[in-house]
């Protein structure tokens, strides 16, 4: 990033190795679920929270609620919920399905060694209310612009993310005992990944591969 | 960003001088709502829906539908819907609050060269349902994520993305013509900033300043 000037005149530009490597970064970006049990250093972890706290927000709000969760005995009751209920999820599928379902591995919660929750205020002072009288799910929207902001800081430290969403959210909010009016959002496992890949685990396990953009533009 | 191997050994390594870019990239994000009227090649706007399309998706499922706004006829039936709801939000503040909020400038749509309207598919067949029973709001945040991205990837290229919510989102969809199960996300206005500003507009105009991350993250 090179400054064109000073103060109110200066213009950030980007260079076009900035645009391949950021390319790189959404090309590698992954959901991981597989961890090595290495620490992550508090002072990266802190850093990387910093820019995600740099996120957009609706109104400047900055709604997100972030809960490292360091408990043993909380993260095993997250644990259950995520068992009881990606078992329940496993049954809704027919047979052939279920099985297919049963051999995903859809989460790193046992190795991971940092957990966060991420809450959205769902009545925030700050902001003033302003952007979300008619869409108020713009403060949980600006809450994952944070996550996903986090996601990609960490990726260019070789840190991975997996989100879990096979949850009941208002159990997790009993579980980590936070204010009963914040909206659960994620359950983030962060880590340094077992292995690297530029493709989807859903799409190497066959269960989901992606599709062409041109079916999801439209022109009016 | 460098390689250290190749094939599923490969692993993608970013440089500090990388991160350091990409902090410079969320540090001048802004959310634009004064824009030059230079077209947006479409080579380049189509670039960027391809670098946002790989945004993460709950179960791979993608479940954005981006619209472009084209017609002229329709991008004045959306500033109307602003303008009323703008005009709504402004009212609910008391007399020197209402004031100031009618200061603001809080969108871009008469000088944006593209419109592009964001929706989610609540139910799309992509996935095969996976990730989202609990939390079925994850299909508007995998959308969110691709905005995001979006957004990112566009300020990388110079060009600023202004997200407009102060808007009915069932008059944008039938402005719009869209299938009706579409759930409304974002209308965004994209095209080159007329400044540059590494604070938001909000905070410049006294209305929201940014806040310490100490106070949205908590321990358990």
């Amino acid at each position: 990033m090179a400054a064109s000037g000073s103060g109110e005149t200066y213009k950030p530009a980007f260079s076009d190795k900035f645009r391949t490597e950021f390319e790189g970064l959404l090309r590698w970006r992954r959901d991981v679920r597989r961890f090595r049990r290495d620490a992550v250093k508090a002072d990266t972890l802190n850093h990387l929270l910093e820019l995600a706290d740099l996120a957009p927000s609706v109104g400047n709000s900055q709604p997100w609620r972030i809960v490292a969760v360091e408990s043993a005995a909380k993260r095993a009751s997250v644990v259950s919920s995520f068992e009881a209920e990606n078992a329940a999820a496993a049954s809704a599928y027919d047979d052939e399905k279920a099985a297919q379902y049963r051999q995903l591995k859809l989460a790193g919660l046992k190795e991971a060694p940092v957990h966060l929750a991420v809450f959205s205020e769902p009545n925030p002072d700050q902001g003033h209310g302003l952007g979300r009288m008619t869409m108020p799910e713009t403060l949980a929207y600006s809450t994952v612009s944070m996550i996903h902001t986090f996601w990609l800081a960490a990726r260019t430290e070789g840190i991975g993310v997996g989100w879990v969403s096979i949850l009941d959210p208002e159990k997790i909010g009993e579980i980590l005992e936070v204010d009963p009016k914040w909206q659960f959002v994620a359950y983030l496992c962060v880590g340094y990944p077992e292995e690297e890949h530029i493709d989807p685990e859903l799409e190497r396990a066959r269960w989901q591969s992606r599709s062409p953009l041109d079916a999801r533009l439209f022109r009016r």
